[in-house]
């Protein structure tokens, strides 16, 4: 198989999209007639969790059904899945599947941070052919740089795989560690953005792009610019568009001239779109499917005009 | 219920005893009875994984029964079961149930780090009195810094719940990042630790130690030894001891004069003690509880010793 950078560029050329679409299924969010249907599916022990689990599945596979052709990825965020237990993790297991099927890259957002066996474990549990023969099997992972190259390299050991390093943050204290002024004169964020470049040296795929990426949000246009500059061979993830409060001039910065360079993510913004202006006046909440598409076709249109003649 | 870090202290001056148990099971190091009669018990599908759950779980259970009245925690490192899907989950939780049952703290490896709902749904995936009915219901959790107190603060809202943040980790490859210089003279993990003390300064209890303490690794004394002076209220979960290489005079470097503030992890030196010397002289596979039991004895003894006068 391609190793995973050549892959996802192959789909956003083929789609001419550079949308990921983000799986938080918060629960509180989940529309009413799902949950109710998989109450009265489920009943026995433990039936709260196995309704859970299974509505939270069916809500993502109408999302998918939505946006297939529209995304070249989607990015589960794992944590909504861990908190419903094993139906949970199951759900998750049966959406990066069925996403797989669909042809979409799935990037699993577990900002994961271990060494050696355990790292190994990581790689194991989640990634596709590294694993149980039933585990989890998606493309990418994300993860978390606090431990140095101990903790990242067993993540692109395999060149199917890859994986996107937490660079620089969306959230609003990201600066607490990530802006610290370093010595010379750098903040820990451009440091961070070296030691990735160089990490990711030995898995640049035939488009000239490392299968080790980097999480930039796109709250922080200036640090995407800076750091777009100092990791031309990085794909970036970037988090923090829409909802968060990322605009499209925002996302641009972390675009090379070749057009490529970056995937920029949308979770509520998308998923729920059904909920918020404009798409709320439009849609009911059975169509929450529809509003996902409405609503990721708008991002890809905007993105791709923003970017212009890049492409 | 008493906070967290009151719970800790009392345990440790109960049982005199400064030993944190990791429960990590490489599954490759498992007693091949335990993996056999498993095997027999499961048949049919997804029979391998079920069977490496229950295996898992009575691997823990044998050991907690053999130190339960050494330890004061056991820290299960969540990798080694998210590797068997929903059956190592299961089997985590087994372990935590029981591990409380039995008057052990249970401090989950896992290192998280997210923000706001995201690490909200992680605290309730993880934490007592956090989650759903059927959620694992650990005591604290360790944490990963790199996104700055946004993704800390969830983890020490409820009193009854602590979290150990990664500061200076006991792997090779730690300096990468946690030993930068700053621009004020600095060492990054000094500056964590400073944050760390300052975040953790409303969650202190009875005893003066906060809720939210530091994993600072044996391996690297010096740095423990600093950062004892510079966080005198933050309880430190110390690993690296043992296999790892942080000896018994290393570690004494994390406590304070009144004999308290750390707590020191071994995994594989107490848990596959059967496998090393000296204890692989004096007992046979089949033993490896009574082998955790006199590995676990014999840590207690040569930590208290050399903290001599200290309590």
């Amino acid at each position: 198989m391609k190793s995973f950078i050549d892959r996802l560029i192959e789909k956003v050329k083929k789609k001419r999209s550079h949308v990921c679409v983000g799986l938080d299924p918060h629960l509180e969010q989940l529309p009413k007639h799902l949950m109710n249907k998989a109450r009265e599916k489920v009943k026995g022990d433990n039936s709260r969790q196995v309704a859970l689990g299974l509505a939270i599945w069916w809500f993502n596979k109408t999302i998918i059904d939505n946006i297939y052709d529209i995304a070249v990825a989607v990015k589960p965020q794992v944590a909504f899945y861990e908190k419903v237990g094993s139906s949970g993790m199951l759900a998750l297991k049966e959406t990066v599947q069925y996403a797989r099927q669909k042809g979409l890259l799935v990037i699993l957002d577990g900002k994961r941070n271990d060494i050696g066996s355990t790292a190994r474990a990581y790689a194991e549990a989640y990634l596709k052919g590294q694993g149980l023969d039933n585990s989890i099997q998606a493309d990418a992972i994300t993860v978390n740089p606090y431990l140095g190259v101990d903790g990242i390299k067993p993540f692109i050991e395999n060149k199917e795989n890859g994986a996107f390093v937490l660079i620089k943050t969306s959230n609003p204290s990201s600066g607490d560690l990530q802006d610290l002024v370093l010595k010379d004169g750098n903040k820990l964020y451009q440091k961070m953005g070296q030691y990735v470049s160089e990490w990711g040296q030995n898995s640049i795929g035939e488009n000239g792009y490392s299968n080790l990426g980097a999480v930039v949000g796109a709250t922080y246009p200036e640090e995407l610019k800076i750091l777009r500059y100092e990791m031309p061979h990085s794909y970036f993830l970037i988090p923090g568009f829409g909802v968060q409060g990322g605009s499209v001039l925002d996302v641009v910065n972390g675009f090379n001239d070749d057009g490529l360079g970056a995937i920029v993510n949308s979770s509520r913004g998308i998923i729920f779109a059904y909920r918020r202006e404009p798409w709320s006046g439009r849609f009911v909440e059975k169509e929450f499917g529809l509003a996902a598409r409405a609503a990721a076709l708008d991002m890809k249109d905007k993105i791709n005009s923003a970017l212009g003649g890049r492409r």
